[in-house]
């Protein structure tokens, strides 16, 4: 290997000889979140180095009262004492001075290194330091006693308060009496097999000459009190020296500690095999090091964790190509660019060209797994699972359940929606290819079945049998579907028809409870001031009043003397208490309920904004994480729960949930099951084929985009997918719900991946500066975090929805406006959270406020705009068709967004479309020869995106309660 | 001047022989924002160095098509250009690899420099260029040629939309036929006198050698087609060599552009004589470059330029530092931290001795000024001042009019605001010591004035004549206060005072907002379900009903039976319509007025949350900032449209405005002038000084704490302030205002800093990246942003108030609760906006989320939380008190904080209070001496702190309407 000299600064080839195998298993943490190129390698998970804790010590207090004082840490990130406040500060990008580095260079060079040292303990280990020294006996003596000493910790324990004065903090240090009652929080937080580093740095009055050492253990050893954690020790650095200026030796300590916590540094050093070696990789580490200007920088400012860390495949890729090849193809680069973009197909999508082929290796697949499928649920992570899902299922069921029965008029309501919801989750959960999966009553099945009623009811149609027609239909064309393997056109799917999809439900769902409060309102109107007549009384037949002379002024009560009763016999009592006395309630005032207008306003105002503050307490600093996780998670019920007590309290009467009193369907004068014709002609069951061919769109749209998204590969699922089975299985229920007049259901994206997230296996904390798992990511490549994909939890939270049949009555309290507040919760949560949206803002947005987006760089902005505007466009037509009578056949026009997606090619480039939305499988194919080269003549070097920017895609379709 | 190699990485000595003074006055752009060395040296301006814009052209297209396209700029920060979006970037931080600069710096060692170059064209500089390399003739001809071939510039305009595909931009390039038809916009945020520089740099196949060439004209010269913006050019740098790996010639003309917007090194590199100097700027920046692991922070992501930049001062003190002195004192630091956490107090601030000396002081001061008070208003700004303030008076004389009217019960009123504020303004215009403030209702007096209105109804005196004699005393006191300078007590207020203030009056204006609300429900109840009688009818004496049979059951009507009439002779008239017609309302619905209730509450929240929501709107992306700036500056006169709108949409009897329906006060039956006893006893005027007493510290503390602000010398105001004047002109309108029963008057801080920011003379437009200046910050030392100081503005705004009193009649549609909604968001926003609830918020915080703040770093936590609590508790005391029969005595409490806070120094150390609070008169003296040790000891090299972290000063007493 050849020694580079500090004055080379051209490319440094200290990692020629490196496998790339061996780095890829081996490269330490913090790749990117949900990066593909982590995703596969990160789970086979072969000799990886461990996790490194870094302590600096610094030596101070010369000359009165040398002590060793803990003064900085690293794990990922930095966290510097603040010695006033004697608290650690937040974690942070560490930031050096470049003479820092370079002193610490010229140090280590002329100091002694020891690599493999065989040393058993701190004594060992100082001895053979000191004995490499050409220093006088005594000063040696002294030396020893001072790197000896134990040095003063700084360990934040929640317990124990400092007292007054900016000495506090010795308070809290390290108590050396009792070392194993305090346990180090951050122990807890590091994962197994982690080891130390302490490097020791400070002045010393009595040195003539700089003393550097950089020693490597064999085997690593616990040096115990030099650092806070109590872990074995791998390295060990002694930077001591005369007095200098400017703190040169704290600042080469931190020099040290960042390069240590550098992965790659920390590769290479511990591999090396002497001087050269260490000072090479040193070299490397200079070359890839960011410098900011001074001018525009100020170097004391702290940057915060990154939300993802440079890929150290990436850094490998780059260093092995500047050495061994200028002429590389455009492929790789292509590569790369594309596996952002997209994700890969899960195998599950892999057309067999059998009838029911897909079908039957996904039984297959699955058949192994059965008994797994229960025997994996023994763990208690699963009850609380159970518990989070249980109560985000049964909200689902109360306000689908009773938006269904306002939709229908009775004809379905919220006590066939629990039963629905309890029967068909709990057969699914039992029969799916995915078990993780939790079907639902979702928007779009919703906005169908609303418009399917309202046709029945304009053709005066007996709903529920037609109904049944519909269903059996659909599930005869979903074995179709299944049949012919439909399930892998899902392909052609792209976030563009998934924003069209998901923005028309969220807008009907803005526009029905925005409609449906305005309803309410005019249901109980407002009294204006002016109107001559408002009075009510109670009136009795009497000798005074007569009936009829009422009832003949009562149909020009426009007019002002019609109020003029003449005698009467009267009295105040209610209107309902008149009735029952014999009477009859006299005047305009009596059938209008005062404030029950306004006061439902207020309620539907007050849950839709509860629930969106809620919702976004997560992001708040307040309160501990697992606090505003239950706030955050459960925001719906909560808002629910507020709205009741409200009404509750006040005790007026608004218009409440319709619950039946006893067991039975909310249709009153039906049996459970429901007859096949009823009053309809029989010509009807087969003109159901119809609509039926539009929900079978819709269910195929909806099931299968939440089926793909659930089995990405970056959730890392074990067990495979099923497509074809879940479909199968949403076709058999449907039949039975269509049959038991119970709602219908398909697998709802946003509760399924809950669910799937609370089962993931825990992961070890996070260490300080690190970003929280949030729900779907596990690319954790230090330690699998898989979740425990069984039937049960499922199951019992199913079962659990059923029991909760017999709560029926206490859901009659619940007021209509809170569940249309929530309504309007969903649909503008749902609406919020697509790109899409992010793009008809940029229309407003002047050039200069727009956010860094990755589109923006690459795609000129009339391009967007043309791009956001089609996709207006297509909305505003579907809107059109939705409030015209053909409402019906919406399915069939978002469908017609696949062939408009299509239609794009022509209009937008395919490296255009690559940014704008993703590649279908024909594009996917085109790109690599002829997509990149405007670009690519620009940017020889690749692309200059951060890889920061990538995010992982979420899912675009969420429209269920939580 | 010695020549440091590049292996020298120790401590260049660059800049030794760098004059303090000449840097001061030269060392460009963007200091800290309201930094107060900035703020002292900035103004004076002289021999600045002009402010340099930096264009990349880069040669691409080798070997086909040869063509220079600028690929970046820089002025401040670096601005990419994004070839595929045919955009420029965000300017953002630019960032560096090591390896570029060291390729630069050798490159630029071998090159040819030329400084002081006479070229008077591009020809001549090229030419002189190529002259010194030894190239082959025919070469020669190819690279003169080559470097003559007119750029493509990237100019964003805003009218042309490129077509289709990522070539796009192309068609937004420079124009060669119309280079004069487009104006750049960026040409217009550049100041007068700015300079360009071009760098050229690219890879040349025929080239066996790098060509590196740097050079500094003598005169700057338009080199006409190299830069996009046609400014003179001072530097040209050419980087050119045969192709590499990897873009390496990109990136050193990225390091020679970023090195040239580094002020020091521009500052150098504009003196340097030699190689050897130019050499030394480059080493003298790479000593000072921060650097960034490469395994934590990606270097292309780009980081958004920072809210304040590192400041010149600083570096060049710490350079010199390191050069000169090793046992530096304290003292310096001490200051460094001293003048973050203090202000200077105001010359203006000096006592005299002398019985009215500083009044007479004052006085003499503002003579001189006088005629130029008028004269300097000749500009149209002030026009579109007076708009904008005068909005934003009228409001607040709406709004504390209606809350004075309510508070009084209708003593005073509207109509009273109007005038009182039209003619204390006036005045106080004309007379005042600092005319730029506003006098206004504030907050503070109006909770006195309802205090003093309960004592005076609770013990049944005649309000305003005792009202007359409080003004009296009140005046007198205030003159006593003037005469012996106790506006030099100002400097005991610290922050710990005024924000027991603030968040005392925030906490009544809500509690008043929310009771107030209370009151109107009562006032209109709403009508339960249940209750057995809730009729109504008109009813007239006739044959079959008896009124005094009706008198007698109403006596009992929580009887059921007593709702029996028998026979009445009635009708459904509405109550109104009834007693006109001569009959009598009957039934417990008659006086209940349905809905208004809930409407209220609606409107109310309405409003509350529609004037939070727009003041919001400065912060957002959408919009264009002027229609962002409205938005938000009209935030609580939209908010009230906004509810009048709705009020009248709906048409509901909504309690309103009281407005008299002519010019007369509003208590009626009484003229304007106030008898001076009415029906008192004649010892009340004597005791009248009681409260008198309290108000008179209250009016003190509210006066001088704004004048304090508006003085502070970051908004350097010319022509002096005037304390001791201010106070004496309160004093007098507090007679004139007391004996004509209008509203007292004090100065109102948020309201006259906005009046100020309004006047402040344009400042140029900010270039790329630089943060815009708001609402009192001014420290822009490249050009003077004085306010014009002139009495016009406040004149004219108040004549017109007086004017809109005949605007009257319109005010009655205001309903109250949108008021009452303008109150609490007054109270939401003044309190929000204090220090002390970011850490009451603290107390609620887990320690990883809690904020990066200044205070934290260098005060335990524990300390923080028990000054915290003690404010707290000081609160939850004044609390108490208001709540009492005592209330009244509040401004004594106020007072008692000033005690408190100097109690605090035996609970905390000088340096807790320093990071806490501020430090009073006393404080100051001692804190270099003693305070500093502990920390001291930790940190040798000084203040690791960011500067970053020094925010200017807000004001901490807002409660003003805008």
């Amino acid at each position: 290997m050849k020694l580079p000299g500090q004055e080379d600064f051209e490319h440094s080839s200290a990692h020629e000889n490196v496998l790339a195998e061996e780095l890829d298993s081996g490269l330490g943490p913090g790749p990117c979140l949900g990066g593909p190129s982590d995703t596969d390698n990160g789970a086979s998970g072969v000799s990886k180095d461990p996790l490194l804790f870094i302590q600096l010590n610094e030596l101070l207090g010369w000359p009165q009262a040398l002590e060793w004082r803990e003064t900085g840490r690293w794990v990922l990130f930095e966290e510097k004492l603040e010695v006033g406040a004697g608290r650690w500060s937040a974690p942070h990008v560490p930031t050096l001075a470049l003479p820092s580095l370079q002193n610490l260079r010229s140090l280590l060079s002329e100091g002694i290194v020891l690599l493999d040292c065989q040393a058993q303990s701190l004594l060992e280990l100082v001895e053979q330091v000191i004995s490499g020294e050409s220093l006088s006996p005594e000063l040696r003596g002294q030396l020893q006693a001072l790197l000896l000493q134990r040095p003063q910790h700084h360990i934040q324990t929640a317990g124990i308060r400092p007292c007054r004065g900016p000495n506090a903090f010795r308070n809290a240090s390290f108590d050396e009496d009792h070392p194993l009652k305090q346990q180090n929080p951050l122990k807890q937080k590091l994962p197994p097999g982690a080891e130390a580093a302490a490097v020791l740095a400070g002045e010393l009055g009595f040195l003539a000459q700089p003393l550097g050492a950089f020693v490597r253990l064999r085997n690593p050893v616990v040096l115990e009190p030099l650092t806070e954690v109590i872990l074995p020790s791998r390295f060990f650095c002694l930077l001591l020296g005369p007095p200098t200026l400017g703190r040169s030796y704290h600042e080469m300590g931190r020099a040290a500690a960042v390069l240590l916590s550098d992965p790659q540094f920390q590769w290479s050093v511990r591999r090396a095999n002497n001087l050269h070696d260490l000072l090479a990789a040193l070299d490397a580490f200079l070359q890839e090091v960011t410098t900011l200007p001074p001018g525009r920088w100020d170097r004391t400012a702290r940057i915060p964790p990154p939300k993802c860390l440079p890929s150290q495949h990436k850094r490998l890729r780059s260093e092995l190509q500047k050495v061994t090849d200028l002429s590389r193809g455009r492929a790789t680069q292509a590569g790369d660019m594309h596996h952002h973009g997209q994700h890969a197909p899960s195998p599950e999508l892999q057309r067999t060209g059998r009838l029911f082929g897909g079908l039957v290796q996904d039984v297959r697949r699955k058949a192994c797994w059965y008994p797994s499928d229960f025997l994996d649920a023994l763990h208690p992570q699963c009850f609380s699972a159970v518990l989070y899902i249980y109560l985000a299922t049964v909200t689902n069921a109360i306000t689908f359940g009773g938006l269904l029965g306002d939709a229908t008029e009775g004809a379905q309501g919220v006590l066939e929606s629990f039963l629905g919801t309890a029967v068909a989750g709990a057969a699914f959960c039992l029969m799916a290819g995915q078990p993780l999966t939790i079907l639902s009553s979702t928007g779009p099945v919703l906005v169908f079945e609303r418009l399917l009623f309202s046709f029945s009811r304009d053709h005066s149609l007996d709903y529920l049998p037609f109904r049944l027609w519909v269903g059996i239909w659909v599930a005869t064309f979903c074995l179709v579907l299944v049949a012919t393997e439909a399930s892998l056109l899902v392909r052609y799917f792209t976030r563009f028809t998934e924003e069209g999809f998901c923005a028309l439900i969220s807008l009907i769902f803005i526009y029905d409870a925005v409609g449906k409060m305005l309803n309410l309102i005019r249901a109980y109107p407002i009294q204006r001031q002016g109107s001559p007549a408002q009075g009510c009384f109670c009136q009795y037949p009497g000798p005074g009043g007569n009936a009829s002379e009422w009832t003949s002024t009562k149909h020009k009560d426009t007019d002002v003397s019609s109020v003029h009763l003449g005698l009467v016999n009267a009295s105040l009592l209610s209107p309902s208490e008149c009735i029952r006395q014999g009477g009859y309630p006299r005047g305009p005032s009596c059938h209008t309920v005062p404030d029950i207008a306004f006061f439902s306003l207020l309620l539907f105002f007050t849950s839709f904004l509860c629930a969106m503050a809620l919702k976004h307490v997560r992001n708040s600093r307040l309160f501990p994480s697992v606090v505003r996780k239950v706030f955050s998670d459960f925001s719906s019920v909560l808002a629910i729960l507020l709205g009741c007590g409200l009404d509750a309290f006040l005790g007026l009467a608004t218009p409440k949930l319709l619950v039946p009193t006893e067991f039975k369907p909310t249709l009153p004068g039906r049996g459970w099951l429901v007859s096949p014709f009823g009053a309809n002609p029989w010509w009807l069951s087969v003109a159901a084929a119809l609509p039926a061919l539009l929900l079978s769109i819709l269910i195929f749209m909806d099931q299968q985009i939440t089926a793909v998204i659930l089995n990405r590969a970056e959730y890392r699922l074990q067990k495979g997918a099923g497509f074809h089975l879940d479909l199968f299985c949403v076709a058999v229920l449907m039949l039975l719900t269509s049959a038991l007049g119970l709602p219908w259901y398909v697998s709802a994206t946003v509760i399924s991946l809950a669910h799937m997230d609370s089962l993931r296996r825990e992961s070890r904390a996070c260490v300080p500066g690190e970003a929280p798992h949030f729900l779907g990511i596990s690319s954790d490549s230090r330690q699998g975090a898989f979740a425990r994909e069984q039937r049960l939890t499922g199951l019992v939270v199913f079962i659990l929805t059923g029991v909760s049949i017999f709560l029926a009555p206490v859901l009659k309290f619940i007021p209509m406006p809170v569940l249309y507040g929530i309504f309007l919760y969903m649909g503008v949560a749902a609406l919020s959270s697509i790109q899409f949206m992010k793009r008809v803002q940029l229309l407003l947005m002047p050039t200069k406020h727009q956010p860094d987006m990755l589109l923006l760089r690459h795609v000129p902005l009339s391009r967007v705009h043309l791009f956001t505007a089609i996709q207006l466009a297509c909305l505003g037509l579907l809107w059109i068709i939705k409030s015209t009578p053909a409402a019906i056949i919406f399915p069939l026009m978002l469908l017609g967004l696949v062939g408009v997606r299509k239609a794009l090619e022509w209009v937008f480039s395919p490296l255009e479309l690559l940014w704008l939305d993703e590649l279908t499988p024909e594009e996917e194919k085109n790109i690599p020869e002829s997509g990149l080269e405007p670009e690519h003549s620009f940017s020889r070097d690749g692309n200059e995106d951060s890889e920061l920017m990538y995010q992982p895609k979420t899912p675009e379709i969420n429209i269920s309660v939580n």
